[in-house]
């Protein structure tokens, strides 16, 4: 019995590998979140789809584990990475009980890359990437690892930068990091990576603060060396790099 | 002009994606590393290659921007994501005097997401990407950046572990994570991802001080949540997930 959750990408079948679409096309059954399952709908004509709510990762999960205990190879999709705040890991541990499902992960290409892609070349030197949802973590935490991030001059990716409860987040996220650096570090945002609206633009931290984002936007903060070059954002590989 | 930027994944070309692989089907001339330009050789006969030895990676960029200057269209190929450590930060740099010519960076798998996935799901919580090599970065700015994702309880995946003059940095930097965790944390080290001889092993943050790696090596160190589960590492997505 063989379960694979795989990473779709950001969306479009361009962006998924030939391994990820070797392993949708064996599977008997495909399950996921309603949006990415509708994104893939026409590529597997005829083949069974299973999408649940957001919100629903256990359920998905276990609906899933189902369907492979009767008999059927199954993938769980995700997009973007598997891993990257991805459903692996609830799958690993929903799937607890049933070690004689085998589970595989299949990597994609995750947003900070996709994104990053996007707006130059921001993660060419060490990069921290965080979540601002607070629903499995609390805000305490998360402020933690933005100071952290902030005063260790890491490049910082923030994924889920907004929700419908939680529009001031990057704001709020903004004003922690400008303790620790200059609010006229580039920052970039993208919106719907891989979609047909996909969007970028390239601005500063401190007007981070006044941007409207939502769940399908990616946020870039770049490091002390950080630059503008044509409008995107590009990190130097090294503190020395203007030596070499 | 056009010259791409592209990342072709942890190797083999099953984790190119399609839109990698229409660009460099579409290129006139493709630039890299000889080391990957040899691993996609056969899947281009006929096509332009040029190879440039290690870590000669401004006259790669040159070479591909004299070719764009002479009205070809080029790709520099990197391992990876473009962007991750990889060739798109130094292109911007170097074509910095043409602005005649687009960049265009196209997005591949980054070896944290093809190691995390064989590894388990080490990455669905927040995490910190760090390059052990000081070639271009001084070793206190390294070690900074250790302690500050060892103290804020991020997962850590380590990208150049070692190289022959710094056999022992992985020791180095898996002591400097020990001031501030434990060292029974679940640690992972993935060797020539996506090539014939790859492979993953899961151990402890403790015992990474004694493994020997290369530079095809990436490591994962987990966070304080971090389990293991069929022998794979797995980071919860929050710190109330049990509660759920």
């Amino acid at each position: 019995m063989k379960l694979f959750v795989v990473g779709l990408g950001p969306g479009g079948a361009e962006q998924i590998t030939p391994r990820a679409m070797a392993v949708l096309n064996q599977c008997d059954v495909i399950a996921g979140y309603t949006v990415y399952i509708d994104l893939i709908r026409e590529l597997f004509p005829g083949k069974r789809l299973l999408d649940t709510p957001m919100k629903q990762e256990e359920k998905r999960c276990r609906l899933a584990i189902e369907e492979a205990l009767s008999g059927n190879t199954v993938a769980l999709v995700s997009s973007g990475d598997a891993g990257v705040y991805g459903m692996a890991g609830i799958m690993y541990e929903t799937a607890r009980e049933f070690p004689e499902i085998e589970i595989e992960v299949v990597a994609g290409i995750t947003a900070a890359c996709s994104g990053g892609a996007l707006l130059g070349a921001p993660l060419s030197h060490d990069f921290a990437v965080i979540s601002l949802s607070d629903l499995l973590t609390p805000w305490e935490k998360i402020e933690a690892r933005l100071q952290a991030a902030a005063q260790a001059d890491f490049v910082i990716c923030l994924y889920n930068p907004a929700s419908k409860k939680r529009s001031d987040y990057l704001a709020r996220a903004s004003e922690i990091i400008m303790r620790f650096q200059s609010g006229d570090l580039p920052a970039g945002i993208v919106r719907n990576i891989g979609r047909e609206d996909e969007s970028w633009q390239v601005t500063t931290l401190a007007a981070l603060r006044e941007i409207p984002v939502d769940m399908f936007t990616t946020v870039m903060i770049g490091n002390s060396q950080t630059r503008i070059i044509r409008g995107k954002m590009v990190t130097p590989r090294g503190y020395r790099y203007e030596e070499t």
